[in-house]
């Protein structure tokens, strides 16, 4: 038996031969092969750790198992229909959450003491000095209260924000005003100042960053309008919107850090909007060393017997 | 009994009316005068609510029982020989701690993250993805473990990153590193890849971020060469040897909020430095309600005789 590595897509953080090297070095109890290169028999591939895998692959495989995917979103598999059966493995490592949370509270006191005002001032030389409000004036709302929506939260209420969360289904977060569903969406959004976008791309929340919740969002708060951080993925915003949202004032500012089509085209509007700030795809960058031996902790346990850990719930797309 | 209010100093935070105003709203068991346009019996001063009074005058006030100093820094007022020996109390309110922790978690993050880069990569419409750490390769170091530098420190380490202190007398500090006395500094720099500056200014102090303790800071880490992040006092730092050090790679970069002369004079060069970033002195405006709370609530506990809090050791200088 096999473990089968399958890494695709564009970014040099998706380079493929240092993860057969990660993988060898770890795995001891069987041959990792690397496609397209290695062609081991296809019934001897029990798992695969995938990253973008061509569609219809992974069915060519009547053995496999398990399937282990290396980045954060399985969207894109889980929208392939011939998927096989199999369980579906996403990665659920510490340091991904971690650097999440460093992303997210980064950007979120970039707003809350005016950095981007202060950058102007300084290109012009100017010691300007804004009325500057208390944490506790601003109000942030995190979409998505999953491992990376609640440690997030739970340094930006040590650092005095009043924090609300929204998720599907309704948790419990200590400090944190939770709301949840479709139903409760529109008062999350009401009695918020800053967005923060975490939640998994699903048919469900494809798209919900747009015109109708923009307009939703508080406009009474003591930033210059509503603030949308999207760390999540680029399919939950509508571009377009928010362009448009930014220009007629709507919107305050954005940081978004995914987009509908990555890299972000030169030509795009976003990369020069005053009130933009753009990073490329890289708020939580995991440690492909954690990633790998992740996945290989739990192909042993899994060899053990043991049940496996952070299945996807196909139905539910996460 | 009257208290005299003695604001001077630029910027439009220290405005002396509306300072009157807040007093006046909460002292109901005495009088409230604003020096100079007010001129009450001198004798019956007793409490005097300060920023930067001109040296000499408080000398003039026969029955002054106590001075309130309402910023943060205590360095002028104890510099000047002709003040009268009475205590002193320093602002001491939670919303100034605060203020300050989102002030260094912040900057530490834009360096940590190489916001400056991403920055610059958005101008050029690049999408740039820098290999990018963990926190935990980063040691920040904090100089100055008051109120202040505690805070800080408890929030970096939640945040993952390698925290040490520096302090003048041996403080315990829960998961920082903690070092003390000029015996300790260097070591305490020689291990330091980000320094953040907090302690006070004292004849100690004066100059202490200069050419020699930068050439002390870590070469070896992941970043371009180490940080200094200073939100004490101008006084602290030679800005020649900031400039200089920025040039020949000895400092990767800087953030600064304060100066030797605020506001920086247009013509500095640390405005248009590409590694420098400064703000206006304000990465912990105390909100002046908080502050004038404070001082009310130490008058009322005074006159009942209880003890104050916060009283400056003018030996020490802070």
């Amino acid at each position: 038996m096999t473990l089968l590595i399958v890494v695709q897509g564009a970014g040099e953080n998706w380079t493929a031969e240092p993860w057969r090297q990660r993988f060898a070095a770890r795995l001891k109890s069987m041959p990792v092969a690397l496609w397209p290169q290695d062609t081991p028999a296809p019934e001897s591939v029990r798992y695969v750790a995938v990253w973008k895998p061509p569609p219809g692959l992974l069915g060519t495989y009547p053995n496999l198992q398990v399937i282990f995917n290396l980045g954060a979103g399985v969207d894109a598999l889980v929208a392939d229909a011939t998927l096989p059966d199999v369980p579906l493995v996403r990665v659920a490592v510490s340091d991904l959450t971690k650097r999440m949370t460093e992303y997210v509270v980064l950007h979120v006191l970039m707003h809350h003491r005016q950095q981007r005002r202060l950058d102007a001032a300084q290109r012009a030389k100017k010691w300007d000095t804004p009325d500057q409000r208390a944490a506790s004036a601003l109000r942030v709302g995190i979409m998505g209260l999953g491992e990376l929506g609640r440690d997030s939260a739970e340094v930006l209420v040590r650092l005095g924000f009043q924090v609300a969360g929204w998720s599907r289904s309704k948790r419990e977060v200590p400090g944190v005003d939770c709301y949840a569903g479709m139903d409760q969406l529109p008062a999350f959004l009401a009695r918020t100042d800053i967005l923060v976008v975490l939640v998994p791309l699903t048919p469900e929340t494809k798209g919900i960053l747009n015109a109708s919740s923009f307009r939703k969002l508080a406009r009474d708060g003591v930033l210059g309008g509503p603030v949308v951080i999207n760390a999540g993925r680029g399919g939950l915003q509508v571009e377009d919107d928010i362009v448009a949202a930014l220009n007629d004032g709507t919107l305050g500012a954005v940081t978004l850090d995914v987009f509908n089509t990555e890299p972000l085209p030169p030509e795009h509007p976003l990369w020069s909007h005053p009130k933009a700030t753009i990073t490329p795809h890289n708020a939580a960058d995991s440690d492909p060393e954690a990633v790998s031996d992740y996945v290989v902790a739990q192909i042993e346990a899994y060899e053990r017997g043991e049940p496996l850990q952070n299945v996807v719930d196909r139905a539910r797309g996460y």
